[in-house]
């Protein structure tokens, strides 16, 4: 198997730079849109010989480094009692919205009722001559989704509540924490190589609210997952945390295009390996300004002791997969560090 | 009139901390939502008595330290022959998206356009005991709303465009530069004492880019505008971009709730006087957890040479104007600095 990508998430020496893309597996892919014709997302996730597919389909085209469990964010929710819709182009929607107390007492999660996402990661295995990423949800994410009940752009109803309802928070932040780690750690046992900890908008709190109302869950969760596989955090515009993240239990930190590598360096030392972290949109555009604008990102990311190349968010839906051939292709070409 | 909040933003001693309200005249009030039953946003808008009307609303009920005029952000499109619907609890939606080359040749502002808003600002002048709050948006944003055409998360459209289309965006943000403080200079002569840009999402841009694709035209616009009355510049999720702020010709600086003040004195020195920093979530929720904050805010602020205080973005419809009330004299009975 191939290893470069966990040898760079552990900091030990690599060949070349490693690359994998989040959401790679995705709608700018022509044969993902023909499976999304015949199959919803749901189905996607709910048949492992579909996720098999969906995961494998970026593989065949890129030479990537590692491949990435095909799923949604909220799936472990199916486990734990919580319908929701996923709604083409809007995200994930409740068909209900939970009140504080229920939120409080949110069920543990049924490993049974996500026995599909631990079946579809055996099948890869056996497949995969590279690694796979497993992923979920910070506990903020999942509160957040659980409380807005829709996508939101600074989820003032999650904050309202954390500062409202202390108690409640409490319960459902608990919870999360030891659901989402049950889910990954099963993962893990299904055989996952590394995992990523979504938690894309905790950006939208102040680092005391991150301190006292996420940290501690956030941490709670890290640990049960434990080390045995590297864990990356994932987070968007989120530097003003920077300063909160440096004791987080993981392996890699994730860095959106907003701060340079070099400046994340600056804050966490060589305390992870940092991926990161190419704005999706140079993807749309010309080619010299992608390759320019990388060429920055593999200099600087040899400056740090591991680095894992990525876009600083998810790839949109209109990027040209020639575009991303490309990319992959000429990361590696730039070799070890010099 | 009282000039308590000039003269903390000019720097000069205060009686007690000034406090306005982002949106302080808006959805949240009862009288606002009877209007808006009779009247339209754009009626409210293009009618200088009904501007009058919404305007003064939140002055009857607060002991505010300014007045702001009530207007939608992008009314000055107007002015540039672009045309939009506001659509109620979504936003702006433009009528027709433009295209590259048609955003490259913006027409310059005809005045006669928005005439209606500086004859509200004349009207609003007899009526006021107070200062009165002129604002438009920095060029990033009007860009961002006429290449998105409608509401955004992370404004990937607009961050392509830049990257894409570099002499286009040049073009677009020049004249965006001209029109807008042509706008900004038309508010003061009409009658506002101080003056507000609103680049609210300009924290989705990288350090570089902010400098070399935004901060030449917002300088070219905030030195047209001059510093006859004081300029407040706001943005929010942008702590990143915080140095290169520094050096932007404004007096007052806006900070969202996601750094404290203290933290934002560490960049910004005493450059600027600071303005914020309350979460406006903390209005929805328990009194003495407001006040709590609130007694912070003020502390930090007055190891400042000049703080407004503020919420750390608009206040949010859900919010109880009595809460409002109890913060405003709340603030006030905290005199000057010990």
């Amino acid at each position: 198997m191939r290893e470069r990508i966990l040898n760079a998430a552990r900091r030990k020496p690599v060949d070349t730079t490693p690359i994998w893309i989040m959401r790679q597996a995705g709608r700018y892919l022509p044969e993902y849109r023909q499976l999304r014709e015949r199959h919803s997302m749901e189905e996607i996730c709910r048949a492992p010989e579909l996720t098999v597919e969906a995961t494998l389909q970026p593989l065949r085209r890129f030479d990537l480094d590692a491949a990435i469990l095909f799923s949604d964010l909220l799936v472990p929710l199916w486990g734990m009692g919580v319908s929701f819709d996923l709604v083409e182009g809007r995200g994930p929607v409740l068909q209900k919205a939970l009140t504080p107390a229920e939120l409080a007492v949110l069920p543990p999660l049924d490993l049974g009722g996500v026995e599909f996402t631990f079946h579809a990661i055996r099948l890869l295995r056996r497949e995969l001559d590279r690694p796979l990423i497993g992923f979920t949800g910070g506990p903020f994410t999942f509160a957040s989704y659980l409380i807005e009940g829709k996508p939101s752009r600074d989820y003032p109803r999650t904050r309202a509540f954390l500062h409202t309802y202390p108690r409640e928070w409490e319960g459902l932040m608990k919870r999360l924490a030891d659901n989402l780690a049950l889910y990954l750690k099963g993962q893990i046992e299904a055989g996952v190589q590394m995992v990523q900890i979504f938690d894309s908008w905790v950006g939208v709190l102040s680092p005391q609210d991150f301190r006292e109302r996420v940290k501690p869950y956030l941490n709670a969760q890290l640990e049960q997952v434990g080390n045995g596989v590297p864990r990356i955090y994932f987070s968007t515009a989120s530097a003003h945390l920077f300063p909160e993240f440096v004791t987080l239990p993981v392996e890699v930190m994730g860095v959106d295009w907003r701060v340079s590598l070099t400046q994340a360096k600056g804050i966490f030392d060589n305390t992870y390996a940092l991926q990161g972290n190419l704005d999706p949109t140079l993807l749309l555009g010309h080619e010299e300004d992608l390759l320019a604008k990388a060429s920055t990102i593999v200099g600087e990311g040899r400056m740090l002791v591991g680095h894992i190349f990525n876009l600083g968010h998810g790839i949109l839906p209109a990027t040209p997969p020639e575009r991303v051939a490309r990319l992959v292709d000429w990361v590696h070409a730039q070799g070890a560090r010099g």
